[in-house]
């Protein structure tokens, strides 16, 4: 599992702006790929330093600078430096315990937005930050660890598929979230799976197990909602910004990711819902059958302990017993014990015990 | 049941508008209902193709195309050519997992509504979704399967029966609206008398079958409220909506929609809160039984321990053993043991436990 | 008790505005009681059919109408027809199914309000609705049975007590439902005495059945939620109004019922809360019985379980057993049982089980 | 306790306006306490009839009238024809079971509030109700009963200390509902310490009596958000309130009593949430508790039982039983039979029983 | 732990504005540190009395002065008559039970706010207050106690580092909250890591323990969100805000301030769900674990209960019982009884029992 808390007191009482990384240990170069497009032209390629990417500044095609890994302080530092970015910007782009939210610039609008994956081999979630630059002429994407999350938008390119080479840079920037906000369902499907299954083990055979497994998928589900429910607010301001940076015509793609943040939103409350109901139904299953345990206790009990009663009564060696001298003492005590026997049985099937 | 989250994943990565439909397999044939009116005349038609419709776009009478089946590409794509519909409108229509909701395109709006039916089968709700286009002179709606659910509006064109032929294809869309809300009353109904005999079953005979079955209704208590909820909203938008495609006189009709759509909502509530109060009914009942188990083990154990203990003292084979060998030894014991016993049953009477 | 859902699905599909009556079957004919008061005069009369009180329509007194049964369509009808109601109010003046609503059709106002009183002979809540019509010089009330709520107003027309043969029929409209919100307060002290009640028998004596007898007054403060709930929004809306039906020096006294409808609202969120406190008292002191019949169970088999086992094996009939012929054995085993039977006391004083 | 719901139906049915008492039975004299004071002067007497407090109505200083006892119809009508108030308000001022509301009567402002008190003889809450009626120059106080709590404003009064005696009637209302909050915080400490002992108590040694103890604390809790929460609403109306009776500069004070408000909503809010969370802790030591006390039973019980079994085996009377005349047969069952223990005890170590 | 609610009540009556110390009792004496600086200019020295601190006053340099205890009322009273300050807020700042707010009084802003930390030596929560005032050329911070919190930003001061000594006291304020919004992570981080590992020791070995820890992590975490929730409110309110005293340029970092604040209370939020969730874990493994051990019982009790009375049967003493007599009574009955564990192991394996 991610830690539930960064270590982001280490920033604590240094001055604002100033750049530290805050999140998992990394090691790996941080990659840069560009992509420089017109609806003409393309130039993609993979950048060694990040000063390679300053002649673009000026250019008046689209520049896509993917920067995977924000754990250099030197690159992070010298981008800002040469866009002009903000401190603070550039300290939140470092500080992977960001809530997603939307920083308004003026100049450049910035998006942070968290992506969600199911590591396969503990089936703990995790949970990675994305942050993305929209400025007039140029978009930056900032991720912690390299995916193929963006793979079909770099397709779209350079394929020019559908709008995307002919519309500027917010319409990438809609494009890329698209493709977060798609990564959402992925993981929905995953989990509405994994409800369905366990609905199934709780109505064949309920086990502790199947209850530790409801609780973590409970768990889960309130770590998906603290990195998916401020998303619905980011992009509803999106929508209602009045921003030069964002065209008339992309809006009503941005309200199309609305919807879907909204319906992933309501799809986790609906399955939250639902882990609750089903930690019902196993604590029902489980007093039903701690009820069924006792009454097979309770009438082997009641049954037999009078009748051991009364054999240890005959068992006793007193010498004046006379019913131990009746010829037919024996046969008559098999009488009377099953007498109890019957009247106990009778009483308890009036109990609706059996 | 219906899969809780439908593949919408398999849409992940292609460009917006790419219309690829997310839902049930369907094999069937796209069905396509025409019907065009004005107050005097009344066509009806069945089509063979979509092109058969596309001669009606420019007349001044108003059209309703009903198209049944939402999975053929080439049908959608078609009329959404023709009739300019943007294409993440169709996009929407093809994806049956979309929540409630109304989109304004200007020349048209666009509504997107859930119906939902009772399988006699395995009792389970099933959701199915209708859109519906409204435009200047059509509607269209479009659903996933063939059903009886507008026949009533139909038959009321038919016959010129009320104001349905005088006013315009507001008036229309109004009507289908007002069969779609109506038919959750038919839901509630059927769920109002679910939780009138399982309210009988929990006071006469509490079983756990019984809860399985309260628990079973909460579930679709949650899928209905997530299909209902939103409609609020929309038909609230609708009835504030300053589109010259609805008109005043119709405004009234659409607020009596909202009154329903609120009281469809309220009803769900109550219910939910019945639902979570029988959970609780059948709980304490099942810890009262358990309870009552307890204490019939208890008084058995409790009396007849103590007696057997004493049987066992004079069943020993000591060889010096004086009160054996008394000859009022056993009718004694018999005092002793019926002292105990009485003992014991009139602590329990003093506890209330007899 | 009232149905949960009454038969609205009866009238799916059929045309707004049809006339269908939807409620408990009726079979009494509709008595029709008429007011017509000046300051200086009053008329008082029942009348026969609905045609009578059409003469009273173009008078410039003020005339009250009280409808008792709404389920003749040929009264209703000819009424709405007469009086120009809108058809969608005539529907839902004879659906009896309305939540508690304000609709204002610019010439008059028409509100919804339900009714409640306790069934005293299965002690169950009965819910009927009243509509009320306010116009320029007119007021209609429907009520679905015979009762004497509005008997006090009647009384002080007659006696001309009070402002209200001054005032207008705004002022009327407002005392009528000053005495629908009046009635929920006999509601409450009701209610309020049973949960008083309740509370005293679960601190003496907690049984299963007061369990019960909470649970259906939780079900009761559900249903009496649902139908008072709207009123608050209802009343506030109608002090809000901006119409000329409502002159301003009645609004302070709509102000005064709005104060009362938030009352009643409040007293039964506490009662809701209260409830579910007694739930949970009750709970727990299920919880504290069970557990101390375990405790007893437990003392009385813990003490006795080992002593059995000690004259078990005296019991033995073994050649072999040098302990039976010790002269001393007997008196020696009961020591070690003592011991054995104060050391089990001491350990479960010190656990503070005793 | 105070009655939940006091006998506001004895008034259902009469006209708005009519002086009913509602409430407790009092049948005390109402007290009538007059100070009249400008800067300079102070007048301070009891009256003895409502009549003698007329001619003070058009002086220019500060008339502060407080009366104890709203019970007598006389009194109030009186004082309210003099003053012209609207009936209504005096309708409320004679019914105690308001809830805190602040009416503006343009002329005058009208405040209720409710004070709280433990009655020490059976530890339950008191609740009583303040009215105050803020006019151009006079301030009129309704208590149900007397009692100290505006005795420091008098005081303040008396000795000029503070402000009080430079500001106008606004003041000395704002210094009067300080009075009601600041009692407040009184009960909030008593609370407190309520929750630090039942804490303590469940620490040490959890009892029934202790869970009794935070089921009283949690409704008193219940009631006394009841009457404080409210209060909150009412000053922030009176806060922003645009009336020339409210001078500007009392304004900062009226926003620390808003403070003050929340303050202790959000405390009563905390202590709710506590009360809560000590009902859990409660009833998971109930559940370990049960838990401990089945293990000591299971255990004596699995180990004992098999042994009696054994013991019973060689207590048998029949002819032929070899092992009874092999010499070691005795020693030898003792073996197995400590074999068996051990084994029982081996494994309840390992499941972690013991 | 802190006093649920301090001694607020002793200052109930006095006059508004009177200077009374509510808090925990303190003894030593008030410290003052006193840092006078421009972008150029830098002066901190400790000040003996208060009154060493007027002559700053006037200068335009930004004078911070720090206030370390607010129980003497000579020192507080004193400043607040030279700078002009509110009764009212001196009063508060005195009052360390204020809830975080934001007072403005035009001249200068007050923010109230808290701070936490972990009393390492009994592991409870300390909560102390941290006032701030703003004014044109000063900032005063009123502390309960010595602590290092404020350090860093001295720090900065002393070497001029960052922005600090350019920018005015606006900037120097927004440093402080900084501090204090940075100190809530430090606890999150520590509450964080105690979940962790308590989660760990609910799946290896869930105690009693446990469970009382979960328990005083919710409590902690009641408390927790009591002194940060307002905080939220109180920044936003200060980014709004309209005051002169706070530059534009500032409020860029303000918002940064409230993105943290939001973060602070979400996560605190998720550990609210995570610690519910925990109990719910420990709940049902006490229930499962109760389910085993009943189990383990009942499977003994119903396999060795009928078998001891078996034997029982034939240690009876009847003169006439034909079965002791046979030659292989013993060994059949021997037969019999393994025939008797047979089928009840049997049946317990198909109830899944074993």
């Amino acid at each position: 599992m991610a830690r539930l808390v960064k270590k982001i007191s280490k920033k604590a009482g240094l001055p604002p702006g100033t750049l530290v990384h805050i999140g998992e240990d990394q090691r790996e170069k941080v990659k840069l790929r560009l992509i420089d497009y017109t609806e003409a032209t393309l130039e993609e390629k993979e950048l060694h330093t990040i000063f390679e990417s300053f002649p673009y500044k000026d250019k008046e095609s689209v520049t896509w600078l993917d920067i995977v890994g924000v754990h250099e302080v030197d690159v992070i530092g010298a981008l800002g430096k040469y866009y002009n970015l903000h401190p603070l910007l550039l300290e939140d782009i470092m500080n992977t315990d960001q809530r997603p939210k939307l920083d308004d610039y003026e100049d450049y609008l910035c998006l942070f937005m968290k992506i969600l994956s199911y590591d396969d081999t503990n089936h703990r979630l995790r949970v990675e930050q994305i942050s993305l630059v929209l400025g007039p002429h140029f978009v930056f994407t900032f991720q912690e660890k390299d995916n193929a999350l963006f793979e079909p938008v770099r397709d779209r390119l350079r394929k020019a598929k559908g709008r995307i080479r002919k519309l500027g840079p917010d319409y990438l920037a809609y494009s890329l979230i698209d493709c977060v906000v798609d990564s959402y369902f992925a993981i929905l499907e995953k989990t509405g799976e994994t409800i369905e299954s366990l609905e199934e083990e709780l109505v064949d055979n309920p086990q502790p197990k199947t209850s530790r497994q409801i609780h973590l998928l409970k768990k889960d589900l309130i770590l998906l909602r603290k990195a998916v429910w401020p998303l619905r607010e980011v992009v509803n301001t999106l929508v209602k910004e009045d921003s030069p940076l964002i065209q008339e015509r992309t809006k009503v793609f941005l309200r199309d990711i609305y919807d879907h943040a909204v319906h992933v939103i309501e799809t986790l409350e609906t399955f939250r819902e639902m882990a609750s109901e089903m930690i019902d139904v196993y604590l029902s299953s489980v007093s039903n059958r701690m009820n069924e345990v006792m009454k097979v206790l309770t009438i082997i009990a009641t049954i037999f302990i009078p009748l051991t009663y009364l054999v240890g009564i005959y068992g006793m060696n007193f010498k004046v017993m006379p019913e131990l001298e009746w010829p037919y003492g024996y046969p008559l005590l098999w009488l009377v014990m099953l007498g109890v026997a019957l009247t106990m049985l009778v009483l308890f099937r009036r109990k609706k015990w059996l």
